[in-house]
Formats: structure tokens, C-alpha cells, sequence
């Protein structure tokens, strides 16, 4: 059987992320073959072009993980109505230098949760707007604008009740998206 | 007569950056009552809202400096279709924690230059959505999308001549923004 990992990239840095939360939940839903990896974010310096000839090890690091990876997803908060600066920068140094972007091809998937209505949905759009230029095939649906509820996750880091029928049939999906695209 | 501090935030870290050449450029165009400083944003740690309540000492520079201006200057280049993340840590940073965001009310001017044709303009509208939401007064009008070229600014590090009668309004026109927004 072969295996598919996926690097999981979270865009909150925070402790207790409900979004940390929401991607360990997830990786219980796929089948055996994916593996899920996260991929740490949180000591890459900022993105400074005059870097682009000598990238610093943690961003090699990170960018080894995500080319070995056969898909990328993206599990983030919406920080004043747009992705994370966090998740941005990173982003950044995943596609440079110029012609050694380790995102395209790479099949993806976007979610978030958040405490708002919204659930993390104009964040997303602008996602979707950076991977379209990433060369990430980006699955389309279903769509997931996440609210935080207390049932969201359980004591054991299961997905609750209350919302795994929805996103099992997310992480369905992305599997098969993953296995249609991926090498 | 009253003076304006303009805090003027550029979007790129890189020495040689066009833009930030692009705001000093400005900044020679503006009337003597305007002083324009620019935020350091390169020395931010990366957000983690788990520091709220203890805010790094640069993080706290940078939204004094900000409050105390009577306007906010963005100068940015456009990563990946959207704002850089280096830019998008540091408004993260001045959002926070809930309740002392350091931007409502500021008066803001959103321009940019890169090689490309569209000369930033997916970047702006990013920029424009976030900054919505942070409750800064943005100028509309003229809009800003700026392709570099050589003669951008000559040797002396002015606005070179093809250029400058359309900066000169755009800074007439900011000018004139933040009279009317500021306290």
C-alpha cells in the first residue's frame, strides 16, 4: 500500500490552538495510509529577500518537509480578516528564491476554525488567492468555516459528535483530491 | 502651525528594498509640517497570542510609535498575491491584545511598487480588507500601483520625472486625508 504524508501546516502558534486541535482531530479521520506531519513554522526568522542565497536551517528544514510531502494542508485562524502573518511568512519562504518554490503541485487543502460566525471565511478566500499563484491545487469543496463550539473536539482529541459527520466527509475528499494529484 | 507625524511601515526587509526608497522618495514631496518616520518592523518576534499579556519589548516600540503618529503610511511590496507576512506580523502584532489595537482611527495610505505589471495591486486589496477591519480611514483615491522602472527615483534618491507629477498628487491627496481624520 503506498503512503501519502501530508505536512500540516497550522497557522496559530499559540499553545492551545483550538486550529492545532482541529488538525490532530483530522489526521484521526483519514485512513492509515496518509500520515499527518506538522510542519513547525514557529522559529523560521523573517522573510528577507537578501536571504534568498543563504535560506537559514529552519526554513531548509521546512522546505525539505513540504517536498517530500504528497500534499499540504492548511489549518489557520483568520487574524484581522486575512491569514496570519505567521502562516504568510512562512508561505513566503517556501517559495523563494525565485524557480525554488517547494509549493506547486502539491495537493491542498484549506480549513480554519475560529470563535466568529465566519469561521476563518475571508481568510480563506485570501489563501485560496496565494495558492492559486503557489501552483497548489486547491480543493474546492466541500468548504469548511469552522465556529468554535465546547463539543468541537473531545476530552481525547476526537472530533465531537456534532461535527464529524461534516468533516469526515472533508477529509474523504481531500483524500481522494490528494491521491487524484498527488506525483 | 501643528506638525504631522506620518509613521510610515514598508513592507519589505531587504537593504536595497524599492520601496522603501519609494517612501523616502514621498516624503520629500509632503509640506514641512509633515514628518514622516519609518517603523522598524524586522526585530518583531513572530505573533503568538500567548505573549498578549507580556508584549516583546519591539512590540511595544512600534505601537507607541504608532500611536503617537497622526497618520499611518504603507509602503509594500506584493509576495505570493498578497501582503508580505513580515507586513502582516507586525499590523498582528499592533492588533493586540483584544481592546488596545493601536490602528483604529489612523488615517492610512496604501501604495507599492514591484517589477510586475500590476505593480502590487492584489497586494493592496488584501491590505485594504485588513485594514477595513482595523478601522483605519484609508484613502481611495488616487490609487497607487507603481511598476518599477529606472527613472523611479534618480540618483539623489527623488521621485524621477515620469513619475512625479502623479506622486506629488497621490501626497496632495494623503496630505489632505489626514487633515481632515486626524484626532
Amino acid at each position: 500500500m503506498s503512503k501519502y504524508t501530508i505536512a500540516v501546516i497550522v497557522g496559530s502558534l499559540r499553545k492551545d490552538s483550538i486550529n492545532a486541535k482541529l488538525a490532530t482531530g483530522l489526521a484521526r479521520l483519514a485512513p492509515n495510509e496518509f500520515i499527518f506531519e506538522q510542519v513547525q513554522i514557529g522559529d523560521l526568522p523573517l522573510y528577507n529577500q537578501d536571504d534568498d542565497g543563504n535560506q537559514a536551517e529552519p526554513v531548509k528544514r521546512m522546505k525539505a518537509q513540504v517536498a517530500a510531502s504528497q500534499g499540504v494542508l492548511f489549518v489557520t485562524p483568520e487574524y484581522n480578516r486575512s491569514i496570519p502573518g505567521v502562516l504568510k511568512n512562512a508561505i513566503d519562504h517556501g517559495s523563494r528564491p525565485y524557480g525554488q518554490s517547494v509549493w506547486p503541485g502539491k495537493p491542498a487543502g484549506v480549513l480554519g476554525v475560529s470563535p466568529g460566525a465566519i469561521g476563518t471565511a475571508l481568510a480563506q478566500q485570501h489563501l485560496r488567492t496565494i495558492l492559486a499563484h503557489l501552483d497548489m491545487p486547491t480543493l474546492g469543496q466541500p468548504e469548511g468555516f469552522i465556529r468554535a463550539s465546547d463539543g468541537l473536539i473531545d476530552a481525547s482529541g476526537n472530533i465531537g459528535p456534532d461535527s464529524k459527520d461534516f468533516l469526515q466527509k472533508w477529509v474523504n475528499a481531500y483524500v481522494g483530491w490528494v491521491k487524484k494529484h498527488a506525483g
